[in-house]
């Protein structure tokens, strides 16, 4: 049997990075993991009780494909509470993960051939399910003294059908502020080019509050999720809120794509949404790993990087030490036993030239993480 | 915000016969329900203790885009039980449900204008999901006295790239033989068409082991869930057996398109594959209801159907007493408050002429529904 070819999607190299340590540990190492692109942190204590309590009481069967009602209006009141938005519940989309809010955005708004713009670094998924989808990736390279974002200039031209922007930013943690934001919604306007706005790791920011596109406009999708802030990974689910007239479509699209997302996540992440004071806890937590990440970064010879602004990721530019990140960050992990993420997941290209670090774990680890990376630079003359 | 042509796919009609049957019970009304696709039964006890005691000790994050490892193994374990197949688990894909793998094997499998041929009447969300992912849907008629599952000649010269069928059958309940399946599967393999089977109710049959695919040739997508045999449906969680050259593609689609299954529903599942007891005990209650189910539907004048080798469903052709069967079910819901499913989802033309009767849900119920459905044919001449 033959394989299509947009089903030939890139591999991960992360995964190597993630095989190497696991085998190290297998040997009896001890890793510092600053890979991981997730919280160590469970579903809040509110989230668990809440699906062990629907478990006794409710067979836990389909739900209807757009999610449960009172899941949907809990939602559309955190855009109250965050964004000081009146938002319909009739807008919001629950779904599994926002990996399913990607598909069926792309879905429902491209055909096959359709170009979609995104911004060079970013999450290595977009393209990939892009290509799946038979949509054609325009990979646009920000710039580092954009602090990794997009400004219009940078897509003048390139006759999109769909521009897709994340803030704060995987991999640089960046924001866009509200005029940023607003002048590249204007930009896609123009070009006729729909607007997606990833807003995964809102609620993980530090000196401002992140700026939704809703504040903006209506005429956006925006994606979002339960996995960062409110530490539900590996339970698959999120939602996202499309324009008015998109919800029958949304709906049609999810009954038979989806059917419904998972019902247990959706009474976890119900709960979790009344966990505030955990979550709270786990962001301070995030906060001091932030503060000694930077401070340590820097004393270790990593300094050249945008301060984040949100999310649990730094993304620095080694490219004065090698031109081959995938190799260096092999090194790292063989003589430091620290794993970081070499930058060609986010950028196929300059991204060999770049690292990125995440500090989503324990304080503890960060720091051990930074005095052994310190030491391997030392040892290498580049502090 | 414009959106795409291959966005829009039907609605379920069974949508318009389960919101009035929600109307009528809000008012007040007993409605019994013959419409609905899946178990009244919770995932089994075993399945939802081991998730409980999984959430106070585990973050559950993500796993590995494949699924966990015990898990594979344990479904491949299940061939042998159940096909006498020695099954290597690294052949197989734990899914977000039947939906994901439909959504994984047609991007892996196929480029945008590839024709994929499935068999009317049949699960209505194969088309959408097709058409969504820019497919060609080669929509074939089974004939009835095949007891609506295709032959070979039903595809002959149309130049087919895939080919899907499912055993036992959604909605008629019958199953492919041995012979049936391997003619099948031969001509589809003649054409150049990579064959995919879907086999999520297999478990549930009533006179022979329904055959799997994997039987006749490796060279076969198996696609198979854990919502109805392990009465699992809100759970999203399901599992794929693909040729051992494709599985990197497919780790590679999954990673990037569902990053992974829901934990909290993979740790339920590999609970629920040892709780055999309670799943025959559920298997007794669908053949009880098969044997009513069949009997009662006769007596009330609704004869034309294939006896159901599998699922629960019942598959009937009312041609002779309506060319409106949407406006029929209405009025059955209507007249004698039982909802069924007017045959149009899963045979545009010729659903016009059928219903489909599920016997998923209680004994009692079906027994109280057929009595409803006899007074009501009575009334109007038809027993």
């Amino acid at each position: 049997m033959r394989t299509s070819r947009r089903g030939a999607v890139d591999p991960f190299i992360v995964m190597d990075v993630m095989e190497a340590a696991r085998q190290a540990e297998a040997e009896g190492h001890r890793i510092i993991h600053m890979e991981v692109g997730q919280p160590g942190t469970p579903a809040p204590a509110g989230a668990r009780s809440a699906l062990t309590r629907a478990m006794e009481q409710s067979p836990l069967g389909y739900t209807v494909g757009l999610g449960l009602p009172e899941l949907r209006a809990r939602i559309a009141r955190l855009y109250g509470d965050w964004y000081n938005i009146d938002l319909d519940p009739a807008r919001v989309v629950v779904t599994s993960g926002s990996s399913a809010g990607f598909i069926l955005a792309f879905t429902a708004l491209f055909d096959a051939g359709d170009r979609v713009g995104i911004g060079m670094p970013g999450y290595p998924s977009y393209r990939q399910i892009l290509k799946a989808l038979d949509l054609d990736v325009v990979a646009i390279e920000a710039q580092a003294e954009n602090r990794y974002q997009l400004v219009p200039q940078d897509f003048a031209n390139l006759d999109l059908q769909g521009l897709l922007v994340a803030s704060p930013a995987n991999p640089s943690g960046t924001m866009l502020d509200r005029g940023a934001l607003s002048a590249l919604m204007g930009a896609a306007a123009e070009q006729g080019a729909s607007f997606i706005s990833d807003e995964i790791y809102h609620g993980i920011e530090y000196e401002a509050k992140a700026v939704s596109a809703l504040e903006i406009s209506n005429e956006a999708y925006v994606i979002n999720s339960f996995s960062k802030y409110f530490s539900m990974t590996g339970w698959r689910i999120g939602w996202m809120v499309v324009p008015e007239d998109h919800v029958r479509v949304i709906e049609r699209l999810a009954q038979n794509l989806f059917i419904c997302p998972p019902h247990a996540s959706q009474i976890a992440a119900l709960g979790a949404m009344e966990c505030d004071a955990e979550l709270q806890a786990n962001l301070e937590v995030y906060k001091a790993n932030r503060k000694v990440m930077q401070e340590g970064l820097r004393a270790a010879g990593f300094d050249r990087f945008a301060p984040p602004d949100g999310a649990f990721y730094v993304y620095a530019d080694v490219s004065d030490i090698t031109d081959d990140s995938r190799a260096f960050a092999d090194e790292i992990l063989r003589e430091a036993g620290v794993a970081v993420t070499p930058g060609l997941d986010f950028d196929p290209d300059r991204g060999a030239g770049t690292l990125r670090f995440s500090y989503a774990r324990s304080t503890e680890d960060i720091i051990e993480g930074l005095a052994r990376l310190k030491t391997f630079m030392a040892e290498r003359g580049h502090v």
